[in-house]
């Protein structure tokens, strides 16, 4: 029997009509859906994509057993993880095998950062997948933020939060744009090299970006002490050449 | 009388399918729909949109009097597109005035190195404007690439071909992942820059990346005196933490 066919799909950065219309297809037409979720909770991308299922469709919900609770350098989480993801692999490989299709959702673009992508490695090598591209979860940022990032020659870097404040401070110091991601327990550091780069005027903080819930706001009038969720970056748009 | 709504509408990398559903949406209601285009050319977006308009719709081509066959440095491209941008903006503002919504569709993603910035800054204190983002060109070409680009606490720097040897060489370093646009007459100076930093050998470089012409190769065996076009890049992907 001939494998089903693998697909990784983008499913955008949280307004589910930001889903591109073959990522809409392919959800109208694969058996098999798959996407994490946190224990107790629904999962971001299901829920992006609840609107867009087909009656048959079979959901492989794949449950971390831990995330940001355990830091990635803990012994627990280094272990923990990887058994996570060959266990999840082999259950979308059953699937695949029996000839059954399964379509993996990301958030936002799934080779930008995308969740899915342990998986992709381990199952590469045995079935080939397509990739589906999806908007990004900082392009439904700056978009909300009213303002466009890059124009002209405008070099954009883009940073995780996680970075220590050295390489922090290094990488943001000589580019036109900078989107900082992965804010969370980070966002105090992030802040402090910000303001000390001068950026800090020009940044933008946004919470759940093109979501129902979403948060905008000039990151300098933002209270210091209010935590950030993992759905948050900070924006700092360019100022290139304009005609 | 109440104007017009105005839109930017990011149409994507070029595949029509990924387009996002809002965009094909906002396609079929929109009276206006207005796109740049080079002389003698059906434009880049409009041919993205071409199965997606209503039989009603007005075109709004707006032409460049002149393109990359003059340097942006030159006096004549120096006065030309601004006068050009102004003329099309009230070209714009006159279908607002009376009544008609316009959907203004760019390539990508309309924030990020967007072809409509200018005439969105034109009319922007006239005119409130909804943004739609759309799949960026980058997106499009790590996908056809076949590469996650970044993942785990990768950093990403995005840069212009345009920027001269040194600068460019200073912001790619030190950057784990990088794509590099506008390349055309710039590529044989990107590629110095790569080989010299030992990236060359990552290096994929994606020409029409999602459209049906498209080429992907790796760099270094592409021939070091082939042209580039204008939809080109290069793709350097990160080597992040996997588990």
């Amino acid at each position: 029997m001939a494998p089903g066919r693998r697909y990784g799909v983008g499913v955008g950065p949280g307004d589910p009509e930001l889903m591109t219309l073959k990522a809409a297809r392919i959800l109208r037409e694969a058996p098999v859906l798959a996407f994490f979720r946190k224990k107790g909770r629904p999962g971001n991308g299901r829920t992006i994509v609840e609107g867009y299922l087909h009656a048959a469709v079979i959901e492989e919900a794949l449950t971390y057993p831990l995330t940001i609770e355990v830091p990635a350098e803990d012994p627990v989480y280094q272990s923990a993880l990887p058994a996570f993801y060959d266990a999840s692999a082999e259950r979308l490989a059953a699937h695949l095998d029996a000839g059954r299709g399964v379509a993996a959702i990301s958030e936002g673009d799934p080779f930008f950062y995308g969740s899915f992508m342990p998986i992709f490695h381990r199952l590469s090598p045995r079935y080939t997948c397509e990739v589906v591209p999806g908007v990004t979860g900082m392009s439904g940022c700056w978009t909300r933020a009213g303002t466009p990032i890059t124009y002209g020659d405008d070099v954009l870097t883009v940073v995780p939060g996680t970075l220590d404040r050295a390489a922090l401070t290094e990488r943001l110091r000589r580019t036109d744009a900078a989107v900082i991601m992965k804010l969370g327990r980070t966002l105090p550091k992030v802040r402090a090299v910000l303001e000390e780069l001068g950026l800090i005027g020009r940044a933008v903080y946004v919470e759940r970006g093109t979501m129902r819930d979403e948060k905008v706001t000039p990151l300098d009038t933002r209270d210091p002490g209010a935590e950030a969720p993992y759905f948050s970056m900070i924006v700092v748009p360019g100022r290139g050449r304009l005609l």
